[in-house]
């Protein structure tokens, strides 16, 4: 350390929010250089190569082969695809001086397909499973949290190919235990979530969440089984239909200055219609529109929830992707007269052409209090099936906690997670987008069908940080630390020789070490260095070497114990093996 | 073999003219996907990644820190430097969603020197030596020879921090000493040439040159001694002046149609002057102009060359460096009605405040045919230092073979190479730009001096194929080679699981093997791809089988050997271990 390229900070970096942010930056192990842009300093480099080494070996042990794909992609793999215009402004465009048009991949399906093409053409050459641990580019609106939510981020992005969909199943099951056995190694504590696609098209599809509350990703736990979902790929059951006969007719209100569910609510109640109305029995309808990649032209659509319920704006998108989605405008209700602001129903959308979609709960036979189309009324008991049918089901109402399980007798909650992999069914999209067969036992062309399987590895070292530290600084598992043990020499006379020496003695048996050997550094900054840098084992060897004795500690646990100088490395060498 | 992602092919592409890029592509270990970039397959990602460990040991060993810089960076920190503006359409330019100007990094001096002056503060911190393994881009007008010249490519950049010059040539020394070992543990012939500095600016710098006569690089030798530099470093010797005294009048004549050296020399030689000219007794005067980094104005300038010589514009652009050079169009000729194009002399430019360069060889008391700044008029026995005095000298006519040698007794000749390192003592331009100082131990601020050393990693790859090839394939050095051992079982019966039995018993003994387990593939393909792909040591599992015998095979010189299957593996070991 009298010479490692490392100061610490004492202070927490102003833009700093999460624990991983601060550590990892107070720790030296990171420093920002611009928005989402960092640099890996000595140790952080360390880190960051031993999470990409538990990677590769499991990699490895699936068959996987490794090959590094350039940064710059042309523009022509992703106009085959349809990415160069779906992926708008999240990714970065460059054009060389001769204005040929570049982007700085984010994901590399279009190349690794081609790649796949150019190799291989019989059915015998599959199944094949390739990657690569490389940098990675995505222009983040909001690039935030350190490195976890970077713009130049380190990934390991893996592609399988296969002759049919048996073959992707088992590709697809042998990334997921890869998966699985690495996390484990790394020390992480996760859920697997059933997830959407994004823009990426496919069709199964798991993210692999560490859990930590300063998780950018809400995703839902049921307490009646393991089932977790991503909030996005929450599934809500339809409740049965019912009769619809029987039901009172439909009836328009005057409701005057009732413009939302609130007001609506209390108006009803007030109104001695001989029941009691809560949100849940009104329909709440809102309006949005969507357009299509590469579409100039907006759509409206209706989208009717049970008016306890918001609109999730994420379900939303991902429900439309790879479309955009914004709320209507002004402008937009002017040009559409009958749609009358805060008293919109089923029937002025239905009746005008444009799309009306509802949440899975409203099914034929339930009745509800919603929009008459005209200022100041309502109308009550529209009955789904007899007085509007809705054009199609879409589940994108806000999930709550004590919502019904969709998959057990339980209900959900939400917890918070970080994103730090995602096995992926791709399916045929980019096979078809550049024609990837392989001519098969009958002598016909066949289809390839492929599965992507990302990990965020620069992602997964924050992650870890975040779940593992406390109040004095990171506490790394052993397999990741940029060190098996920290040796510190703390006093004026020969600690720091001897400190040395039993590095030395250290290393020579393979062991990982870094040394405190600063002269002129007092104990306790030692010490406090040594807790915030998060080495799993501490040597210390300070006052006690007078009478022979040095002490270790246990980032984890805390723990201390004081060992003889003699036989001082074979145990320590013991305690690094977990003997 | 049966499941390596690999497909060699028979036949050269079609744009590849160097053997390294017939061969690295015939073997499968890269695939072009955009001028100047590349993928790098299973078989070439191992040797990138086996050169890349040489120098990693290497730079370890002279203390270097590994760090991982960003390959964006941001605008400001090359307005700082000024190469914002200098790098021109070399480089790739990014600019994000919110209008943030980056460029991808080509070398990172700037982010270095930020970086260190973030961290250390005291003379106490330094020296200190980091560096990176990393892509890096470059917009080169002209991509070739596959990987020798790519746009974004592998480069190993360090920097060095001193407190003092002293410190500066240690570090300097330290890397120059590091660079040999890598380059001879590389097995790469190579020699090291003075070299100009490029737009770094700075002082002491020399380059690592493999030679090849496929190199881009042009380099002078000397016949005596081991001299050897670049072209654009190549120092005239000034020969010593002569006396004025004596010497006849400068007499103008009318030479008229003569506007070439040839003519001109025609022309006196009929003249009956008394004496007989040649083109090295004119001296011609070539009108160029220059532009500085961000100045909109040209400036033109007279350089004054023996006509028996051109102006070598690489040596040209490099002593401009960092402005750019053009030559005179006709407009220029217009707008200085007194540059007579075809008897352009001395004078006119001299007389007209245009600065007029002169060839070292035009020293004080050297007499001279050249222009009268007349039409079909020149003017001989114009002795420099008194009918004329240049501004300063300019060392840019074109070297040749048999000129004398700057710093013996011996005549240069050229020869080519590839540049694979390049060493250079950059002192303060960029230690001035961001102003990083340490506070010296009289408590006064010092600013930093720095060095750059720079390794294209994958170029290496490259060069190494250049020189370690045959008509039959890569011969690779054993350090860098993908695999130690190519056990090829090449029969129908046993052979190919007696191969893959040897292969697990090599591998279990820590040697790297290839094993060819391909059924239904003939022995002459299995021997011609071996022979391709340039594993150093084949092992051959074929019809010796049921006599026990087993064929090694040596690919640098061809040797076969047989050994008994009973120790064959202990045999290999030792061969690859050469015991």
């Amino acid at each position: 350390m009298s010479t490692l390229f490392l100061r610490t900070l004492r202070e927490d970096p102003a833009d700093a929010e999460v624990p991983s942010h601060k550590l990892l930056a107070r720790g030296g192990y990171v420093r920002r250089v611009a928005p989402g842009v960092h640099s890996w300093l000595p140790l952080g480099k360390l880190v960051l190569e031993n999470v990409a080494s538990v990677i590769r070996e499991e990699m490895s042990r699936i068959g996987g082969q490794e090959v590094l794909l350039p940064a710059l992609v042309s523009r022509e793999y992703y106009e085959a695809s349809g990415r160069w215009t779906e992926y708008g402004d999240s990714v970065f465009r460059v054009a060389d001086r001769k204005g040929a048009e570049y982007l700085l991949g984010p994901t590399h399906e279009e190349l690794f397909t081609q790649l796949v093409k150019g190799e291989y053409s019989s059915y015998k050459d599959f199944p094949v499973i390739l990657y690569q641990v490389q940098e990675k580019f995505r222009d983040e609106a909001r690039p935030r949290a350190g490195i976890l939510r970077g713009r130049e981020f380190h990934m390991k992005d893996a592609y399988s190919f296969d002759i049919d969909d048996e073959g992707l199943r088992r590709s697809y099951e042998l990334h997921r235990d890869a998966y699985v056995r690495m996390f484990d190694r790394l020390g992480l504590r996760y859920v697997i979530v059933s997830a959407m696609s994004g823009a990426m098209g496919g069709s199964a599809s798991e993210e692999f969440l560490a859990e930590t509350p300063t998780g950018e990703d809400t995703f839902v736990r049921s307490t009646g089984s393991d089932y977790a979902a991503n909030v996005e790929a929450v599934r809500t059951p339809a409740p049965p239909a019912r009769p619809i006969e029987g039901l009172p007719e439909a009836q328009a209100h005057h409701t005057p200055e009732t413009p939302t569910i609130e007001t609506l609510v209390d108006f009803l109640n007030d109104a001695g219609l001989g029941r009691t109305f809560t949100a849940a029995d009104t329909l709440k309808n809102v309006l949005v529109k969507i357009r299509q990649p590469g579409e100039d032209e907006w759509e409206i659509v209706g989208i009717g929830v049970p008016g306890d319920r918001d609109v999730d704006m994420k379900r939303l998108e991902a429900a439309m992707e790879p479309a955009e989605v914004a709320l209507l405008e002004d402008e937009d209700f002017e040009a559409h007269p009958f749609l009358v602001k805060g008293y919109v129903g089923p029937n002025a959308l239905l009746r005008n052409k444009l799309r009306y979609l509802a949440d899975p709960r409203v099914v034929e036979g339930t009745r509800w209090a919603t929009g008459a189309d005209q200022a100041d009324h309502h109308v009550v008991d529209l009955v789904c099936g007899r007085d509007f049918v809705p054009d199609g089901v879409i589940d994108v109402a806000d999930v709550r906690d004590g919502d019904p399980s969709p998959e057990d007798e339980g209900t959900l909650y939400t917890a918070r997670g970080i994103e730090i992999g995602h096995v992926f069914q791709l399916g045929r999209k980019y096979t078809d987008a550049f024609e990837l067969d392989a001519l098969g036992p009958d002598g016909k062309p066949k289809r390839i069908t492929m599965g992507s399987y990302g990990i965020g590895v620069s992602r997964v070292v924050a992650a870890i940080v975040e779940q593992s530290h406390d109040d004095k600084g990171i506490v790394w598992p052993r397999v990741v630390a940029p060190a098996d043990v920290h040796v510190i020499g703390t006093g004026k006379g020969d600690q720091v020789e001897v400190a040395l020496r039993v590095a030395g003695e250290l290393e020579a048996l393979g062991i990982r070490v870094l040394v405190d050997d600063r002269r002129n550094v007092s104990p306790g900054v030692k010490f406090t260095d040594a807790e915030l840098l998060g080495v799993p084992t501490s040597v210390i060897v300070g006052k006690g070497l007078d009478q022979g004795v040095l002490e270790v500690r246990d980032r984890a646990s805390g723990e201390r114990e004081e060992i003889a100088l003699d036989g001082a490395v074979e145990r320590v060498a013991a305690i690094v093996r977990g003997d």
